[in-house]
């Protein structure tokens, strides 16, 4: 395990979360992960912050709404398949842990675990929400990303840890 | 003029703008510009996006509310003076760009102008902004952050362009 700087490593995050990346939340409400395609990373607050967005609909909502923390892993493989899988089915009706294999690992930080799979990893602590409200929403925008109303959920994680694993 | 990839330069771009960037914009209520120490970069709703925060007290917020856009001009050179200046003085009180004797450019995308400075460049469309909710907020920045109460508004732009001048 390499501990590594959140923005030294932001660029080819980025690069990589845009073609899939594992979010990962565990709560009282139960243990899900999801695959995202969007972020932001950056400094607010006098913190390194992590962005991630999740829609009413998805199962993983029900459990971040009451987590703590959220984990992403950022696969430096090729798990296609595994982010595809995750990305399209609901937890609601499949354990995506064991229809893809995939194990996890305690988070350091977080309740949250993190995906056992060799990449980048953030550990981040919900610090501020923001549940989007489609009248500031460009027009566009709206019609084209959100057909159905389900406005996303903003979610903003201080990063508490990232770091590599082979 | 050189185009840059947005994600490419974060991690610079970060760097510098914890130590003050120029936030400018231009709208029919006024033209001002504030300095930053706060951002976050990434790619939501298939765009780039740059995350900026004004505080409601702020001069700024009076003109970026009625704005389509804005930049963020992160100086390569030593701006302290200056951005010490637009951090700590109000647009309402003094000229900015006449006491820190800046010029502006203007934007090749956008209404409100660039700082002609050597540096790096992002010119924003704004496609989505939040009013921060403080029952969403973490207790303890809460207090760090808000004594006054004055919560940010959090303005996404989509990155129009991204590019240094020397």
């Amino acid at each position: 395990m390499k501990e590594l700087n959140y923005m030294s490593v932001a660029e080819e995050a980025m690069a990589k979360i845009r073609k899939g990346a594992f979010l990962t939340v565990k709560s009282e409400a139960g243990l899900n992960t999801m695959t995202i395609g969007w972020a932001t990373i950056g400094f607010i607050w006098q913190k390194p912050v992590f962005m991630a967005a999740v829609r009413p609909t998805r199962h993983t909502f029900g459990i971040i709404e009451k987590a703590a923390d959220f984990t992403v892993t950022v696969p430096s493989g090729d798990m296609l398949k595994e982010t595809t899988f995750c990305g399209t089915k609901s937890g609601r009706d499949v354990d995506k842990f064991k229809a893809c294999n995939l194990k996890t690992q305690n988070g350091r930080h977080t309740t949250s675990p993190i995906i056992e799979a060799a990449g980048i990893h953030f550990e981040c602590r919900i610090v501020f929400k923001s549940a989007m409200n489609p009248d500031y929403l460009d027009a566009v925008f709206d019609r084209a990303i959100y057909p159905l109303k389900d406005y996303h959920t903003l979610y903003f994680g201080e990063i508490l840890a990232c770091y590599e694993t082979q």
